[in-house]
């Protein structure tokens, strides 16, 4: 790969625009050179409920391309969510802002939509 | 130069604030010493149309400084505007989030306001 | 330390919200492991100011545990406020903007919730 980013959203009314942003990044850059992850916390891991979610489609074409999609457990307990209620491929991660410190440091670019 | 970093605005009423940032940055660090770019993206591209833009004196003051602007032309396209409708000196890039991480794998620091 | 992250905050009622971030951000890496900072500006500023503060205690808590606390010094102007109006910990830096360009150069993650 030759690229790395990662997109943080934490507001559920942001969840459209960000995927749209995913999938205009990969047609610029090509999906074959750019690791991609989507880390949710807040109330940004609404985004990820799969039950009546009207954005389902477009998270697994996403998906479908290697998109990766991450929840922080924290909002999901804050939340009274819990793994079922999000897409099977869906990771949990134990801090949503311990997962964008380590990706950065590990070089991956940040973006705040 | 010394320093770099890209600015994000991708809401439109965001702008003003954002370029006073801008300013305040060129005054800190000196402006021989950092090159900076404002990308713009979704309703933040409206920023930098020149027609009847109350921002003009501040944005052309900036651009005299040496500062890049940029605008997604998948935004563009979406709210129906063309190149004709920016400021000469703007510079049209293929997308916004391409561009925020093309800049953040050379080295750039990322602010969003 | 194996982590550093920068935290900014340019609105007043994200504050608290960035202050539970900081608090799972340090559980989740361990205070040991992370040197973190909270630098703001534009409103943001506010959220620092001593008087009537009803999250001081968490404040001061992450304050006792080593996270850094800044305050943009334009923007403090702007608001009228002086160096007296903010908890003694906080230092001023001369413009925000430039502490988050500064820090980010230096490998320093950048989070913007």
């Amino acid at each position: 790969m030759e690229y790395y980013a990662i997109f943080h959203l934490n507001e559920k009314n942001r969840g459209e625009m960000v995927l749209h942003n995913i999938e205009n990044l990969l047609a610029d850059l090509g999906e074959e050179n750019i690791e991609l992850e989507l880390l949710t916390n807040g109330q940004g891991v609404r985004v990820l409920i799969k039950e009546s979610n009207q954005l389902e489609q477009l998270i697994m074409g996403l998906a479908a391309k290697g998109v990766h999609f991450a929840v922080c457990s924290n909002s999901m307990r804050n939340l009274g969510l819990s793994r079922d209620d999000f897409f099977d491929m869906v990771e949990i991660v134990t801090s949503g802002v311990g997962e964008l410190v380590k990706k950065q440091m590990q070089g991956w670019a940040y973006i705040r939509p």
